[in-house]
């Protein structure tokens, strides 16, 4: 187990109606006047945002607005609200959203903290050490989908217009102050939606678990633990999306998956999320779809890399892969895994996805690893990840 | 799932040499003049109180000291350590030790910012909704054993004096700061300690395994997870004290076994805690020793209630019962838990733990049900806690 310091501070409101709190929490944690920020209309039509505003007025907080946050939310909209916090005075950011939302609620919050400036913390992968965020107004959420875990996460991932680079933020200074989460409001999701979401919560534990660090049982067995609940309950919300307990099971799967509770303590990869992001950015995907393609080649590409732990992977989560050799189950358990994606109606490969194999070596330059490596588990050069891509065919 | 409030805002700065941070993080919470409190001489001959102190003048931290706690922290200290953290205006609480330290501190923190009362904030079991703690000062932990979980927990349990009433208080404002947790602290620790710890972790987690909230698979997962690695890096402490890697996984397990990332969304038990702590209050033996003894007696008495859940924990946690009736794999689990307790060293019935038969009929009375039941899995009268005493013998 490596050094680490861990600090997980949001407050979890979890539970039916529990949006009527949000609020009092945001009084609770500092807030007099919030930028409240969303996306598009399914809030708004189901009465969400009405509801927020209610309990924001009954807790004598008071609000401006700004809608319209896009998937890979883009920097137009940031720097709209970026002038827009500044403008009205706001003292904090209430996203009510998903991933989206929460990280475009970041990204203004530091601009808003920082005179206007907020682009220069968001970097790419050639930058190995992240220039620190010496300020930024508190974040509160709202969440209406379970997939990125931005709600309890440091991080923040955003469309840089107009080159569609996809550049990530981090801080503990970003981690939010709350999440309100009702399982209910997220069954009205589409199902691709709450697939992607699976996909993503799943991509999350994996970049974990496929470490270097091999003397973290406890939290080898914490990241099986929470895949196994994802498959498990997210079979249950496929074919029934209105299951609450199994909408419960994920939402705060997907919360653990990602404030980094499973990933104390090792080195960590985050191979398949950068050469995924690229795809995003690229093409306007749902991440969680460009994940369902590049992690299975990316698991296909470094296995023998350290096939014991594939195997291991294969018996604990998929229960497959029992009996036979590590090599067999490694490749068993990647199947496995593959087999799973298919089955909630993600695409598999790049045609599926809308990607195209002649873009392969603009992708590869995008991701711009400056004859650096990618990853832990296996450090992968540009040719690496071309050949990557290219098993996404 | 049940509806719940999540809250674990405590900063873990976990690896080697990390106490040298100790006064940086005082100051990063806001202690200016710190009550350093501690224990017996381990804390002062391993020199890690001085280094304690040498990390406190670095960062400008000002303290005064009170050492001499012990196991079941005694009131009559607290009392003291109240007086004294008023008199002298310190605005922080240093635990530098294990759980016994952690409790007593935060008692201390409690009456220190409400003018000296603190008494009527630690409750027994018939009191249902434990009276409001209105302020407290902040607390900070540098740990020294892997058991307790107080340095990540809301609660604190001390035995008031004369009567030796082990009481508890509990609310989020108890949650310490921050802890520092080097795994290196714990080599020198005697077996019978460590074991101690072990049991007293394992049992953090059967109190929130053993519910009647079925639906929760991710957090019976979970609970697994950490339970596995309890007992496999615990053997493997006991075989070899100075595995680092070993006492590293355990320390991290002993706070998420009680900082309720496991036990979040369901109802939970805390029977054989309750009922154990009469035996500790009394006879004044470790608390993880009393439990060794009561956590298999509670077992064998109540698990017909819910056969499949025992059957699981067989199944998930010590691998017997494959194949089994869920009637018979549950006999085998709480048989193969005997047995780790028992490899551990430690004490398995009364007389092993210095308690004495005829004192039964007192320890239920001083459990002080009044009319109500304990526990959420089956809930237990004055008869069946006797019963369950009388299973120990």
């Amino acid at each position: 187990m490596i050094d680490f310091n861990y600090w997980s501070p949001t407050y979890i409101a979890f539970g039916r109606g529990k949006e009527s709190r949000t609020g009092e929490l945001v009084r609770r944690f500092g807030g007099h006047k919030a930028l409240l920020h969303y996306g598009g209309g399914s809030a708004v039509r189901s009465g969400l945002l009405d509801r927020v505003k209610a309990s924001l007025a009954e807790a004598g907080v008071g609000f401006v607005e700004l809608g319209g946050v896009k998937p890979n939310p883009r920097s137009s909209l940031i720097e709209e609200g970026v002038r827009l916090a500044i403008a009205e005075g706001v003292d904090f950011l209430l996203a009510v959203g998903g991933g989206s939302v929460v990280d475009s609620s970041k990204a203004i919050a530091i601009g808003a903290a920082n005179g206007g400036e907020w682009r220069r913390y968001y970097v790419g992968r050639e930058v190995k050490v992240k220039p620190a965020i010496p300020a930024a107004l508190p974040v509160g959420v709202v969440l209406t989908i379970a997939a990125a875990g931005s709600e309890g996460s440091p991080n923040s991932v955003v469309n840089l217009e107009p080159e569609n680079l996809k550049r990530a933020a981090g801080g503990d200074i970003l981690r939010p102050k709350f999440a309100v989460m009702n399982p209910e409001l997220t069954m009205s999701l589409p199902p691709f939606q709450t697939a992607c979401g699976l996909a993503d919560m799943f991509a999350h534990l994996c970049e974990r678990y496929f470490s270097p660090t091999a003397d973290v049982v406890l939290s080898d067995n914490l990241c099986e633990a929470v895949m196994r609940a994802v498959v498990e309950e997210g079979a249950k919300v496929m074919a029934n999306p209105t299951d609450y307990q199994a909408r419960a099971n994920i939402m705060w799967a997907g919360t653990l998956a990602h404030n980094d509770v499973c990933g104390a303590g090792r080195v960590q990869d985050w191979s398949s999320h950068g050469i995924e992001h690229e795809l995003s950015a690229l093409y306007d995907c749902a991440h969680g779809a460009g994940l369902a393609v590049v992690m299975p080649a990316w698991m296909t590409y470094v296995h023998a890399a350290d096939d014991a732990r594939f195997a291991r992977f294969a018996r604990n989560v998929f229960g497959v892969g029992v009996g036979e050799s590590d090599a067999k189950a490694a490749l068993d358990g990647i199947a496995a895994f593959r087999a799973w994606l298919k089955s909630l109606g993600l695409p598999l490969n790049f045609a599926e996805l809308g990607a195209r194999e002649e873009d392969i070596p603009f992708l590869v330059r995008k991701l711009n690893l400056s004859g650096n490596t990618l990853g832990g588990f296996m450090p992968l050069a540009d040719d690496d990840v071309a050949a990557i891509y290219r098993l996404c065919l």
